[in-house]
């Protein structure tokens, strides 16, 4: 049953079938199922590599699998026997204007456009693979092979310092989710549907070309220097104050960076060093290019005061700042459950756990986040409804 | 002119109106620009704060607002003259039933749904802030708010490690790009619009949720651990080789891991560890609860080969890995221009650059890349095709 929300939610009546493992095939599903969409999340007999994936609850159940497939209902097939493959197959073509929609990363034969084109001739039918040559990757070697890792990480870091968070895997995700809406806009006025293909490594190529990166590869012969926690361009950067707590101090436009020069107290040495240098540090290239002389003359006044004075000096100014947190610290803050899109949920096979809904707000769809499905908890109910249709 | 491809991709005819700035919005927007798309860019005079933020090129052009504004047009208006304001808000109103979507991180009153929408009553307004409660925040405060730099890094590491990636930013631009094609569909069904607020940091904080970090730090009480470029929950990590590069190995399956054991002639000694352990190197769990021990057992082999005798001995295998690049290799490697996402295209204001188009491979939607307008080029084409109508 949906509720009054849901049904003015905006995909409310779409279908879409996932066959799906690990992060950005999940999450592309969740986006759509947040939005309101039916996600139907097949998985083969006893689950799919991510059932058990780490981050766990203390109960063993899997904190990774519970938080990338919230609001779908779950199927679980044989997916090796010629039944359940029909199964599939049929979940796809019964589904009417708003079915026929196929999200998937895996490679299956029987699970291809070409295949389940036979049984519905306007499938959308989204696959993500590794590269576009057909090869696996996954988003560690991805990374790896795109250029961030050897820039991240303290200037004098001797190798490759890889991200924590899989923002590649994330952005295919999103990617998957633009590619089906996008195609599903098509096939309402054309009646078409259409093959897509979503290689990982290729939106880490993209993104990485979109962000300047690989144009600046080619002129440099170098690359992005590897600069620490500095803002590459402009000044903005780490501290530590006298609370031993580290805070980021950023500085976009020439108020931000009055307004900090001026709370700070170091507004009259630095216009010393400005004029003695020649600078303009109302210019993020001057600013730039001597970072190191304005961060040394700040991180005295940081290291003089708690963070609770830091916070009450920054009030009220311009300056971009944020303390560093902890995970933990993240998700024990009261602002945290406060946020509309937090909810503590009652999670199957786990029990609470703090769970995050839509960042989309928008009146008539729910910010809130629902649970996951226990595995293959819809596998009747959906079989059954198939069978009517 | 469109192409006769142009014709099928799947956004064809859509209309976006975007003020905008720096990477979320602009992002977006070149997200539909790229799968069909019109989306005109409106800039104030002498253009937004990202008109000239590095990277740059050597004839001083920006790489970075050439790498976000692809495909799009540009129209420059002074938007603190009620004339300016007024010529918005008619282009928004004049669209047809394709048109009427504004795309904005910015918070002129002139521009919000509340005032736009008396010129256009189903119009689709999605504006990015910073926190959902109004204040500002950009990529790197939402980053240390979250909890990611002070698991990034070294075991060692001494305070937070930043990535250089923007992945908020990104991930924020496309879910603006869902959240216009949702809306779009929701209108197209039932003629009403709506007004999105999406804030940067309450993207930072979903997606964080959504990958189980903040339920891990509910339980842990310590959040995630600093393991560096260990995978957690399984066993990967960097390696150098003889040749003084990196590589990122990664099992995820027994197969991978058996693969990894059997090329690097290290089956018996892992076989007698494992033994001597109590251990079961074939569950992702203990291969990352003796991470240090396996890495230590293997690290040798690679020390002692060169990248060319790894690449051909892990070829064939099952086992995930690349090589650890930097942008500047990338950017010279021929296997990145022969990707049928990049093109060496001839950016107006730069000259020749790398340029990446669409990720989502679908016949009928070129992926190749078209340059970004000049700052102001379709002013007038613009403004007197909205005369016409």
């Amino acid at each position: 049953m949906l509720s009054d929300a849901q049904h003015s939610a905006p995909l409310t009546g779409l279908r879409v079938i996932e066959v799906s493992s690990f992060v950005a095939a999940p999450l592309g599903g969740m986006t759509l199922a947040q939005l309101g969409a039916e996600v139907i999340r097949i998985d083969p007999m006893g689950g799919a590599p991510d059932t058990t994936r780490w981050p766990l609850a203390p109960n063993g159940g899997s904190l990774y699998w519970a938080g990338l497939n919230k609001g779908k209902r779950s199927v679980v097939l044989d997916l090796r026997s010629p039944a359940g493959q029909r199964a599939v197959a049929d979940l796809v073509a019964s589904s009417g204007a708003d079915g026929g929609i196929v999200l998937t990363n895996a490679g299956y034969p029987w699970l291809s456009y070409d295949a389940l084109r036979e049984v519905r001739a306007d499938l959308i039918h989204l696959r993500i693979t590794g590269h576009h040559d057909g090869s696996s990757a996954v988003d560690y070697t991805v990374n790896a092979g795109v250029g961030f890792p050897l820039a991240t990480g303290a200037e004098d870091s001797a190798g490759p310092v890889d991200h924590v968070l899989p923002a590649w895997d994330v952005a295919c995700g999103l990617y998957a989710a633009v590619g089906i809406l996008a195609a599903e806009r098509h096939r309402r006025r054309t009646g078409e549907g259409r093959a897509i293909t979503l290689p990982l490594a290729d939106v880490a190529l993209a993104v990485t070309g979109h962000l300047g990166f690989l144009a600046e590869g080619q002129f440099t012969r170098l690359g992005r220097p590897r600069i620490g926690n500095h803002l590459y361009g402009g000044f903005a950067r780490d501290f530590q104050t006298g609370s031993g707590d580290f805070v980021m101090i950023v500085t976009l436009t020439p108020r931000h960076y009055a307004d900090l020069a001026r709370v700070t107290g170091r507004g009259a040495a630095l216009a010393a060093v400005e004029q003695a240098l020649g600078a303009d540090f109302a210019k993020d290239s001057d600013r730039y290019a001597h970072r190191e002389v304005i961060a040394a003359l700040l991180a005295p006044w940081f290291a003089s005061h708690t963070t609770d004075e830091v916070t009450e000096a920054l009030k009220g100014t311009s300056v971009l700042w944020d303390r560093y947190r902890t995970f933990a610290e993240l998700a024990a803050a009261p602002e945290t459950l406060a946020n509309p899109l937090v909810s503590l949920i009652s999670q199957p096979g786990i029990g609470e756990i703090l769970a995050t809904g839509l960042p989309l707000a928008q009146p008539g769809t729910p910010q809130t986040p629902v649970p996951a499905p226990l595995l293959g908890a819809d596998t009747d109910a959906v079989l059954r409804e198939a069978r009517k249709t």
